[in-house]
């Protein structure tokens, strides 16, 4: 796939004045990043060991104090990938980026709390030099809620990445009675990087018969049946975004029981996504999924919530849940992923990857959600 | 592969009695376990959330008010790994499991304050109902060091299907000229995958020419050459123990400096691997092997430690760097892996993973590490 097709170049040092907008508002001097996903949202930067000090002052200014810090085998990495910043190679990283802070009198210094650890933040607290350290929480995440063109554009490719995945396997007929669960998820995996997937979004989920009706199952060398409902759960990673998306199909003539809760779940699926548009609560949002279930008297089988958010990791904000707080914005983008789960007989989850939109949101996962029959 | 084969089941109870001693050394009436990986090793469990609390008291009664805690998708998986706990299925797992600890009057309840977020300590803190929550942390990954028979029987599959893929790649001629390093990373996994991986250890590296002096290099479409040193790290699982080896080989006949640092650092690594015997601290293993490289001039090109240990984690305790602490014991799993990187031409690592035993080490990766040529 051509660096083309999936749009220009991401814009990190727009991402990083958007964060100083927020430091500023917040009354920090500076924010400590500690989140390696964080990090590469802001700088590009993929190695395994990272901090990032973005200054919160005038962008100029702040440009020229703004440090990514990574040990000696990442030199090469740190220089290629985030060329417009200043980097600082050393064994104990955080230590030396939190030296600079302190020469440079920044003040007020957040770090991330519900990232750096209880034994870390004593480790800085002995280190700092004049800094006030400051918890704060959820910062960048809550930038990364809206995605950009640039995106988009990698959600999209991932998204066709799994749907193309999925197509060869039906089309090669390697869904059906007497293969394992396990050399489904393979095979599907296998499909999804011939059609440009640089890994997998998460442990892939193939359940079949009664197994469907565990929510996670991780596939095992259970043999698919006749009459099985077969539960997949899968996705891509192109460019380092995350596609999301469930089926679940019949082998063979479904029987009524399983056509009913079908098209329950389908029904609940539409009303879920016919709810998303900005200024919409999330907990609105699994509401008007959640609501049809409940009505159909299967409540007490739908044990999870209806969504989260995807990007560069599989989950994350907003979440779309009974308890959520917080509204949707235009570019957010969200799974809606409602299920029921019948103990010992099956479930059906149907799970699309969505984004919202001013007008209709814009469906990134595109196999059809009818329920498909595989004879 | 038949579960004979891969030793008796894991004695989680004998691993949760360990634990206990240690905790009443430290002064502990209970530990609060919220690392997944701890609680896999303690439980069996392998969802994505939950809470482990693990009572300091007295064998019987301890087991009795030792609780898992987990989350409704949960439900039916933590009854059938779990099936000698208590479960708790609550939507705030955490909160429900310090209630407990609270009507329980536990007392001294340990967190792990190396995984504990700051935020979530705040958290804690505001739920605890007449606890003292104490920090602590590495009791369970102390345990986790050294390897039981189940889990050196995992880690031996698991090295066998990295040896066997890489000896499939080899056979079928796929390294050679023309094809692209992500083409042989997708071939190398795929491989591992036949010969029993249920997952890779971590993201393959295959770096080609100039990008092996690259020690992290994520492979590209770089085009592999006549004269490049092709180097390949990577890992299957198996068991939910990881494997980690790297190899360099040479496409076509090696030149003179070639020869000289791929003989510089195999002389390294069986230097690293003879001290390798309980009682020698782990930095003395990093010297013995890093004298080698730096008595020959190239000690400013090995960036990086010698080795780390190796389980249910790529990586985890013991380090084994010039700056790492304590020293081995008999069963503990290590990497051995030296590399020297010429910026710009090419670089050499040879990796192994081993179990530190009262004679010498047991090599779990057993391709040979003769430099091979593939013409």
């Amino acid at each position: 796939m051509c660096a083309e097709y999936l749009g220009a170049k991401p814009d990190h040092a727009a991402r990083r004045g958007a964060l100083r907008s927020l430091l500023v508002e917040n009354g920090l001097d500076a924010l400590l990043v500690t989140d390696l996903v964080n990090i590469r949202y802001l700088t590009g930067f993929t190695g395994s060991n990272a901090v990032l000090l973005v200054h919160a002052w005038d962008m100029r200014e702040a440009e020229d104090r703004t440090i990514i810090g990574t040990d000696g085998r990442y030199g090469a990495q740190v220089a290629e990938q985030v060329p417009d910043l200043q980097a600082e190679i050393a064994r104990a990283t955080a230590p030396r980026v939190l030296d600079l802070a302190g020469e440079w009198q920044l003040g007020r210094v957040g770090f991330e709390s519900h990232v750096v650890t209880v034994a870390q933040h004593v480790a800085f607290e002995a280190q700092r030099t004049g800094l006030q350290l400051t918890p704060i929480s959820g910062l960048v995440e809550q930038l990364r809620m809206v995605k950009d063109d640039y995106e988009v554009a990698q959600l999209r490719a991932a998204c066709a990445a799994a749907d193309a995945g999925l197509a060869t396997l039906l089309e090669r007929g390697s869904l059906r009675p007497g293969r394992t669960e396990r050399e489904v998820a393979r095979e599907l995996e296998w499909a999804m990087f011939g059609h440009g997937a640089e890994a997998i979004s998460f442990e892939t989920i193939v359940a079949t018969g009664p197994n469907s009706a565990i929510p996670h199952h991780r596939p095992t060398d259970a043999v698919l049946a006749a009459g099985d409902f077969v539960k997949l759960d899968f996705g891509a990673v192109v460019g380092g975004y995350h596609s999301d998306m469930t089926r679940t199909l019949v082998l063979g003539a479904p029987a009524e029981w399983q056509r009913e809760i079908y098209e329950l779940v389908a029904t609940a699926q539409r009303a879920g996504t016919a709810a998303l548009a900005p200024g919409v609560a999330t907990s609105a949002v699994d509401a008007a999924s959640r609501d049809v279930i409940e009505q159909a008297g299967y409540g007490a089988q739908f044990v999870h919530g209806l969504g989260h958010g995807v990007g560069l990791q599989i989950h994350e904000a907003p979440g779309v849940a009974k308890t959520s707080t917080g509204t949707l914005l235009a570019g957010v983008a969200v799974t809606v992923e409602p299920g029921v789960y019948l103990p010992g007989r099956g479930g059906v989850r149907i799970e699309d990857t969505l984004v919202v939109r001013e007008t209709d949101p814009e469906l990134l996962t595109r196999t059809s959600k009818d329920l498909t029959v595989v004879e």
